[in-house]
Parts: C-alpha cells; sequence; structure tokens
C-alpha cells in the first residue's frame, strides 16, 4: 500500500509513520520541513499544503492520502485569522480534488479540542453544535465542511476524526502545543511550569498510539464521508496532569500561573462511542503508564 | 440612526433599505452593483466587499452594519469552491475588525437553506449538526463561525440570521435564485416554468416583510454573538408552490421537468421557535395573499 501523509514531520504524522512502514507500507511525507528518514521505504517531499502543483503531481500515485499539514499552531493562527484561513482551507478543495481524481482515500485531523467550542454537551458526540472560539477552530472545521462537500461530490472517501489532545513519543515540548510534552520537558530540565489560568482546565487527553490506531482503521472507510471524534472519553485538568507527572518522575513540579488565555474552553471531553461502535475501536486507558513511557521517550531524546 | 447595507442593491438589501428609509434611518448601500437611489437619505458605494479599504473607511460612521454580499450565487459558488470561498469567507474578517473598531453592531444574513445540509430534525433547529451540501452553504456557514470569532474576541454585537427562501416583490426572477420569483415571471409572459426533480422538494419559503422584520429586530441585540433561524416554520413542495401560483393568476402553468440538481436538498424546513421567544418575531402565514402581492408587484415592473 502507497500512503502519502501531509504533514507528515509533525508528531503524529511521524507517528503513524513509523506504525505505517512496520506494516509493510512504502510511505511519502509531505511538509515544509526537511526530511527525518525513518524507514527504507520512507520518501520525503519538502513543500507546502498550498503549493497545488506539488500536490497534483504527488497525490496520483497513491492508495491513501492523509491530511495533517496545517501552517499555523493555534496561537500563530490566532494573530492572523484570514491568513489561517486562505493558507489552509482553501487548498483543502485541491487536495479533495485531487484526491479524488486519483481515486485515493482521504483521512483527514480535525481537531476534537476546538471545534466545538463551549461544548453545551459533556462528553460531547459529533451530532453537538460546533462553534470554534478560535481562530485555528474555525479553519478546521471549514476544512472539514470543504471535504464532506468534495466527497458528496467527487465520490471521495473521507473520514474526519475529530482528535482531542494527543500525546506521548515524539510530540515536542517546545513547540506552543501539548501541554504534557512541554510539563514533562520542564520535569527534565528541573525547570518550572507554567500553568495559563488556575489548572482547572479539563481536556480529553488520548494516547497517540490509540490516534494512530483510529488513523489506520479510517484509511480502510471506502466510502461516503465519515467523521469520528477521537479522545480517551475521560476529562483531566491541569492539575491532575501535574499530579500524574509528580507520580511518574518522582519530583514535585515547580509552577508559575498567569492568566488564561480566550482561546481556551473550560472543558473538552469527547463522546467517543460512535467510533467505538462503527470501527471497534478501543482507547487504552493507563494513563500512568503511558505518562511513564512518554517521559522515557523524552528522557531517551533529550540525552542524543 | 446610521445603517450601511452590504449588498445593499440585492433582494433583500433593498427590500431592507426601503423599510429603513420609511423608519427614518440615513441608509448607505455598498456593491459591486451601480447605484439604484431609492430615497434622498440613500447614499450609494460602488464597492466589492472584498475592498478591505474602502470598507475599513465606510463603516465607522455607521451605527449598524448589515452584511447581505456574497460575490456568487449558489450555482455559481459551486463552480469554484476556492473563488467562493476567498472572495466571501476572508473578508468577513475585515468586516469584523471594522465594525469592532467603530463599536457598530452587525447583522449578517447566514442561509437556512444550505447550513445544515440534509437535516437530522425536521423542522430543523439552531442546535441541529451544520453539514452543508454546496459550496455556498459551506462559504455561509464559515462566515458565521469569523463573525462568532469576531463577537467573541472583540466584544462585537452580531446577530446571524439563518434565513430560508426569501420571497416577495423586488426578487429578480431571472437570476438563478428564488423560484417563486422564476415562476410567476414565466407566468407573466405565459412560459413554461422548468422543475429540477419532479416537484417533490420540500422548501421553507418566507415572505420578504417577515424577513424585514426580522432583520430590524436583530439589529437592536446589543451585545454577544446570536444565531436566529428565520422562515415561515412550514414546508411546502414545489408542486404546491405551481398550484398556489396558479390560483393566483388563474391559469395553468406549463411545466418541464428536469433531472434535479446535486445541491437540492430533499426538504428544508425551519424552527423558528428560537426567535418567536428571544424577539417575539411572528411570520405571516397568509401564502397566497403574499403570492398575489409578489405577482402584482412583478406586474407593474414588468410594465415599466
Amino acid at each position: 500500500m502507497k500512503v502519502l501523509v501531509l504533514g507528515g514531520t509533525g508528531f503524529i504524522g511521524r507517528s503513524l509513520c513509523q506504525r505505517l512502514l512496520t506494516m509493510g507500507a512504502i510511505v511519502t511525507t509531505m511538509s515544509r520541513s526537511p526530511a527525518v528518514k525513518i524507514g527504507a521505504q520512507h520518501h520525503h517531499i519538502q513543500a507546502s499544503i498550498g503549493d497545488s502543483s506539488a500536490l497534483q503531481s504527488i497525490i496520483p500515485s497513491h492508495d491513501v492520502v492523509y491530511h495533517f499539514a496545517h501552517t499555523n499552531i493555534p496561537a500563530e493562527a490566532e494573530k492572523d485569522w484570514s491568513r489561517d484561513l486562505a493558507e489552509n482551507v482553501l487548498p483543502a478543495v485541491g487536495v479533495a480534488k485531487a484526491c479524488a481524481d486519483a481515486k485515493c482515500r482521504l483521512v483527514f485531523a480535525s481537531s476534537g479540542g476546538t471545534i466545538y467550542g463551549k461544548p453545551i454537551q459533556i462528553p460531547t458526540p459529533e451530532t453537538a453544535p460546533t462553534a470554534p472560539i478560535s481562530a485555528y477552530g474555525v479553519s478546521k472545521l471549514c476544512i472539514e465542511n470543504v471535504l464532506r462537500l468534495g466527497s458528496l461530490k467527487f465520490s471521495l472517501p473521507v473520514t474526519a476524526l475529530r482528535i482531542s489532545n494527543p500525546f506521548g513519543p515524539f510530540q515536542s515540548g517546545n513547540k506552543g502545543q501539548g501541554v504534557i510534552a512541554a510539563f514533562l520537558a520542564a520535569a527534565l530540565k528541573g525547570k518550572p511550569i507554567q500553568i495559563w489560568g488556575d489548572g482547572s482546565v479539563v481536556r480529553d487527553y488520548v494516547y497517540i498510539d490509540d490516534v494512530v490506531d483510529a488513523l489506520i482503521m479510517a484509511a480502510e472507510k471506502s466510502n461516503g464521508f465519515n467523521v469520528y471524534n477521537v479522545g480517551s472519553g475521560i476529562g483531566r485538568s491541569i492539575n491532575e496532569i501535574i499530579l500524574g507527572i509528580e507520580e511518574v518522575t518522582g519530583r514535585p513540579l515547580a509552577r508559575t500561573y498567569t492568566s488564561s488565555r480566550t482561546l481556551d474552553v473550560p472543558i473538552s471531553i469527547l463522546c467517543v462511542k460512535k467510533i467505538r461502535d462503527d470501527l471497534s475501536w478501543r482507547p487504552n486507558l493507563d494513563f500512568i503508564k503511558q505518562l511513564s513511557k512518554t517521559y522515557d521517550a523524552l528522557t531517551l531524546r533529550e540525552e542524543i
């Protein structure tokens, strides 16, 4: 199987690629970043999601296309909404058309933590109103809508996974995304962590291996437009995360508190019944063990 | 009160402006079309919604901004999704920012007939999932999301009205929008009407005077982001519309049938409980009388 991963050098992309390679797939990654060779069957193309001629030439030789590329992290998107929309929503039209022409299956990483906004239902099912309160969430939601249209008009199989807060090995602690990675990196360096607000903000943290399972299963969907929440289904506050990290590292974490960000919703927990029912996907819920594996991987990385 | 109407030369815009002028407002319209002077207190600026410097210079002197401008009708949007998104979604960021800077209130005409897609609940409430199946619907929904964000981040009062299928005097019968206007124009000329599908498609037709009432009420909302369905709450098939027109004109309508369009949802009826409860808005439900008034206006127009 030939698989193209747009945005393949990021946290989710890299984790997926490693699994795909162990499964015997031939993997091409495309991103603005230079290549990090991760196997003999891995090829890399350095190009932006906005490079429509690159997309049109690369997509046709693949069976499955994963779309993880986004040109801005949420905090950057917030600074220039128009740019985030222009750079990410408009190219989605071209991705859908090229995938349809090539008769690929398309899997899109949407954002379960941002597209619902302040949820009126907890845990939040896929049928809940989508009312994002961040520019990143607005763009991700609009891409979903473009891809739904592409699926319908071009008979393109599309699965959109609304992923909550993924964590695990390979997540960077210094990219402004991924609170667990950032806290673990601080713990390793003995530095204090910075907490937005009072630490009561609740998120649904899902382990990367479970996300990769869902991504693999999603690519097997061969018709229509399907959307699934991917999360643990369990809410944890920042303060609970800190307790977990202290348990794993055996040391107290020094902390400072700053005012909360307006792009934060106070609580986000996804209902994952649909993906359980449809794809028999199950998240692994041993949070402390997952934290521990993430910490161990980070320790190895920091030593290199 | 000084009111700016973006897209003020279209059907809804023109109907609203006439009412505003009778209420004593000073009205400025802005659109790509040349001016049609409709009163002493009416001024027109010929500019596109994409002209950000025009927006920035005009908006500050107004109390209320109505945003009806859309560069493409639904059938045109379908031909070039990227263009429709670029021309209509990106400028919404600038509209929101300029209105916030000027401390205006903003009222946006969203599309109740397209943003829900194939509704899973009939009549469809505002909390139903939004899953548009047309490019026009995707753009209108994304604009709503941009304006929600603008409302939240800039403390801008925004009301988005999800208007169903408006009809009434001033609607053009030859612009590819407005089936009632098109059928009445055909009836007047003694020409056969063209029906997409078998005439069973059900829509929620709302009379323009009721839409204008809702628009006036919406502008009085002075904080937050509010979204309301605006429809009659009653579904009518194309075949029922034809019967109504035959009753009004006293003559049978000749018809031809062609295959249905993929951008059509089979049924769309809006639940209007929220606007009834919050704003005490009530649609007038004398459909035959409304059809008759629309026909009379068209007769006068055709005679000129």
